[in-house]
């Protein structure tokens, strides 16, 4: 059974519990870090939790990945989103790496400070993998032997300064800002015979209440196993990192199509950018102080639940 | 004056001491982080201590920067390069950030691990800066304090793999493979008086005696204190944390001309990269198995000298 984790503070104290119908079992021990909680406690043990609960409602959501893991993302990563981008998904060549500060890692209902600089604000719903072990060299991960790579899996918001991301060519500044990785709130934990419905999540974002995403990780191109294979011969990663599996299609970005691109591509630099931001001007989708984002995933029979998403956009103090 | 600090293991011990004239003193303590160890050791301080000294030839090298720091890099930062890059430097609208995992990280004389799958490996000599506090909030650097935002200095080489960092677009995966970011072997800890000449050293590269790569820091783009600026109206960033400050020309890598560029860009994109990589085939400066690279900064009178980086190219282990 799935066992659906939040990190949270009460009465002062950040605390992990299991949750289930609005009530929090606390989990013994303290742990600092996503590493040290998800070391401690595998879902085996959690199964058999008992003692006395508090209400949710009476705690304030904490990310239930901390701050000192690695934020890895997937860029590019759903067909569907592919094809509205204007590439081809089955000529994909590669699987698109990049990474967010981990500044920008926020509770689920954080509010969103738009940074006074930043134009074309927009939204990534994805879904988050967390890992169970460090990986320091070549490893072979396969749908099989997932489970022992993957200990469950979080909502991640991969907000965007468009303005920012796309004529500065590397993603990494434009995605991290802070308060633009809203995480959680649960960190879903997976035993070995559930890891396969990672591939049959549904996704869906609304913005003031209006579904703007809505898939299933069914669509993914790269998946989890290949991923963490290819990764694993690249860097070192570790226990309670995360890794951010790409977005579906639906945000407020508009890329031109490929015949616009090509044509774009004989002008001056600076003109093609000013017909870009033209183009992401008419785009009314892009957020405004004052909207709000609701991010959902569950699969579909229900037994993984990652909660509820909520932020409003806020400008950011003078 | 600036006090030259070595990263160094001796008996099995890893610890810090400053090094003059190839004798170590070691500095008393534990210090597990570069971030523990710039805290608890102003240069000020440093520049009064005594006791015993070890040879520096009994001592072998880590790196000054340990893995837990952040390493962010800032691209296509010196004039020279832009220029060979097809760019106009005066043109240049924005400061280009991306990261490099950690794992990659490696001590000076680490012989560098040519993987696989990679084809073309270019080396990247760069000055990195160590920070000196905790940036968590927007700061206005400027020259005059930028002494309380930096403590040192040091030899970073950005190893690259360009035939996936390039065709790939995020550069995040193509520099982060391990032993591609050698670090020291010295920190170099400047006072106020010294921040200066952050603007006048002097970098030099060689492969195999023959110098690749030579030219000051005076021809940076974006200076450490727009660039720390900047960055901390975007992301957090600590103490004993890493920049790299981009590289200047002399790169292996050849990036075709704007004209070529704009008519490559009408091609399929399996096409486009098919001839880019043609084009490095012909470069015969990209590194070989067997090439050693040297790297140098000193400051023209002398006073800052961070040492040699030796790495020598191999493959890697079946």
């Amino acid at each position: 059974m799935a066992v659906h984790v939040l990190h949270y503070l009460h009465d002062g104290h950040a605390q992990w519990g299991v949750v289930a119908d609005g009530a929090i079992t606390p989990i013994p021990g303290e742990f600092r870090s996503t590493a040290e909680f998800v070391e401690a406690n595998p879902v085996e043990r959690l199964l058999s939790l008992d003692g006395p609960t508090i209400p949710e409602s009476q705690v304030q959501w904490l990310s239930p990945v901390t701050a000192n893991q690695q934020f890895v993302c997937q860029g590019a990563n759903y067909r569907q989103h592919m094809i509205e981008s204007g590439m081809d998904p089955d000529a994909k060549k590669f699987n698109m790496i990049f990474t967010k500060a981990t500044s920008c890692i926020v509770a689920a209902d954080s509010p969103l400070v738009k940074p006074k600089e930043v134009r074309f604000l927009d939204y990534e719903i994805e879904l988050g993998l967390v890992l169970k072990r460090d990986i320091t060299s070549r490893v072979t991960v396969t749908d099989e032997n997932l489970h022992e790579f993957v200990a469950g899996a979080v909502i991640v918001n991969d907000y965007s300064a468009r303005d920012i991301q796309i004529p500065q060519m590397q993603f990494y500044k434009g995605k991290s800002y802070r308060t633009f990785g809203p995480v959680g709130p649960y960190l879903c934990l997976l035993q070995k015979e559930e890891i396969a419905k990672l591939g049959e999540l549904v996704l869906t974002l609304t913005v003031n209440g209006t579904v703007r995403q809505n898939d299933t990780t069914a669509g993914l191109v790269y998946g989890p196993a290949e991923t963490l294979t290819e990764l694993s011969g690249v860097q070192d990663l570790h226990t309670g990192d995360l890794l951010a599996t790409g977005t579906p299609s639906g945000c407020a970005l508009i890329i031109p199509s490929p015949e616009k691109q090509r044509a774009a591509a004989q002008l001056p630099e600076a003109e093609k950018w000013r017909l870009f931001l033209n183009l992401q001007a008419e785009r009314t989708q892009y957020l405004q102080v004052g909207d709000v984002v609701e991010a959902r995933i569950v699969s579909h029979d229900g037994s993984i639940n990652l909660g509820v998403q909520q932020n409003r956009v806020v400008a950011e103090a003078p």
